[in-house]
């Protein structure tokens, strides 16, 4: 008597849910259970053509579709609680449900964030993914992106723009030509479009040191300007200082990528901070711990205009970008 | 240097984030508080083309949407505690937008669950909305589709079938021609399709009185199937006693409409409860007082086999199409 859509949910998707609070996906709703923490909750959709390539493997999909949520819980100083799929599909190919699904239940339980259900609907148009995740922080203690004083330092977890070059060297763009003796370095800045690393490791240290915190999502640039907005500070950040990979530095270095494209591109699914900096030297081992750097680009001050940009003259760099906007 | 995309946020939604968990919507995520119930979730999707049409008002549409999980919440014997949105624009129209937070937030304020934050993406595709709501439950205490017992009685709350009626008409069907002369009874049923009544006001009575629920939104028949299937009982239904509105009732009695065609239509956003015959006068009596119908319709038996609909003679009606599948 199953439907369709019965069986596709029983097939693929039951088998990820993990938790008791699913009832195994036979009922309209799951239970989240809470002992009085509170609950973060953080949406973001994935549309094909605009978020991810219409070629883009399921797996690497579906892992970027959770991780791009995950990486909000992180920044938030949140474990992950679990999640709910929004799938919008124009039809039912075994050959993308498997794997998308086996890659989305791997991930859900290496990071501990079990699925409690979804929606699966049919469209005419680019498929698309919405990912509703929730975490558990102590009562009062999410980490905001209000919050950041002046004598703060700015500090961000790993490196910064690879992920952009991914992006342009998976479009054919002029960097597929520039790197075409670097297979193993096109293909790591690809992963790290495809295939963020949430910094999940790191909620804990975020929530015990950071005055303020965000995920690096639509760009460096833009993402700061958003956090000293709404903590109404300033920041001067110094270019050089901004971590990048041995792939990003040798472009850099080449004159085929500018530090701007690098910090406004997007993406990288980095922590962006605000640490006192009589904490910096606690998060920074906290974050090697984990193995993940974390690194001191700049002070927050007081003020009300935007972030500055320095070069290694202590010039501010204009930026004609500053992130991503849908519209 | 806000994006089109923070504007748009800021001017449509902002007005709507009046919980202080939104923190504005200036944040990556919310904060749901809980002093240790259950957190209750569900998410439902609907797409132009399929689940509303191109022309749909955008203020019914809004309302639709939300109102779909409403309904799941008080199935599942919840109160309402908040939602996010997920919202896919091929582009951003003033004149669709304002009508379209506005009555959200209009619904979000009458019924109690507040805008607690989004994303809105950018597609080619149709318009999509993707809402995933939260209410509460004292611990343990959500209403499962599991729990019917042989002799509990089937309910359904205020009428069956107008809602396919109503879509019926909008597509201009054979039915705007046999009610040409009853534009009155034509917006009825078109109103019901546009803009479910989710019963909100019952969930404390379907958390006291009911073992098993579920709201009907793919069709009755299909709906009480899959509860019969999770509780491990079968149902007999009396079809004579199913409550029609007076529009339904007129086109069934006129031999226009088949009483099978309301069964399996779906969109009833009705409760469908499984309730001991020793509480149906106190459940009845509580749907009453908010102004609603409660009607017996069937009883629940022991059996594995899907429930039967019985004709005035008794006879099982052959149901050809149980509810709608999107695959």
């Amino acid at each position: 008597m199953a439907s369709g859509e019965d069986d596709l949910i029983a097939r693929y998707f039951k088998p990820l849910a993990t938790d008791p609070g699913t009832f195994g996906l036979t009922d309209d709703a799951a239970v989240l259970t809470s002992s009085g923490e509170d609950i973060v909750v953080t949406v973001d959709a994935v549309v094909e053509g605009v978020h991810f390539l219409a070629d883009d493997p399921p797996d690497t999909l579906a892992r970027k579709a959770l991780r791009v949520n995950l990486s909000d819980l992180a920044a938030k100083g949140a474990e992950p609680a679990g999640f709910v799929l929004t799938l919008a599909l124009r039809d039912v190919q075994e050959s993308w449900l498997a794997p998308f699904a086996k890659a989305l239940g791997e991930d859900a339980a290496h990071f501990k964030c079990p699925l409690l259900g979804g929606d699966t609907v049919s469209t005419r148009g680019p498929l698309s993914i919405s990912i509703t995740a929730f975490g558990r922080v102590p009562k009062g203690r999410m980490v905001r992106r209000a919050g950041a004083k002046p004598g703060d330092l700015v500090m961000v977890t790993g490196t910064i723009g690879d992920a952009t070059l991914g992006l342009d060297i998976l479009g054919g763009g002029e960097l597929a030509k520039a790197m075409a003796n670097d297979a193993t370095g096109m293909a790591a800045l690809i992963d790290r479009y495809r295939v963020p690393q949430p910094r999940n490791a790191l909620a804990l240290a975020v929530r015990e040191h950071a005055t303020a915190a965000m995920d690096v999502s639509d760009g460096l640039a833009g993402d700061l300007t958003k956090l000293c907005g709404v903590s109404g500070v300033s920041a001067d950040i110094r270019l050089a200082d901004v971590p990048l990979s041995a792939q990003a530095r040798e472009l850099v270095a080449r004159g085929i990528v500018g530090i701007e494209r690098l910090v406004s591109g997007g993406d990288d699914y980095e922590l962006l901070c605000a640490v006192p900096p009589n904490a910096a030297a606690r998060f920074v081992a906290a974050a090697k711990a984990t193995g993940t750097a974390a690194t001191v680009i700049g002070e927050f001050r007081a003020g009300g205009e935007p972030p500055r940009f320095l070069d290694a003259s202590g010039k501010p760099l204009a930026l004609k970008r500053l992130s991503y906007s849908h519209f």
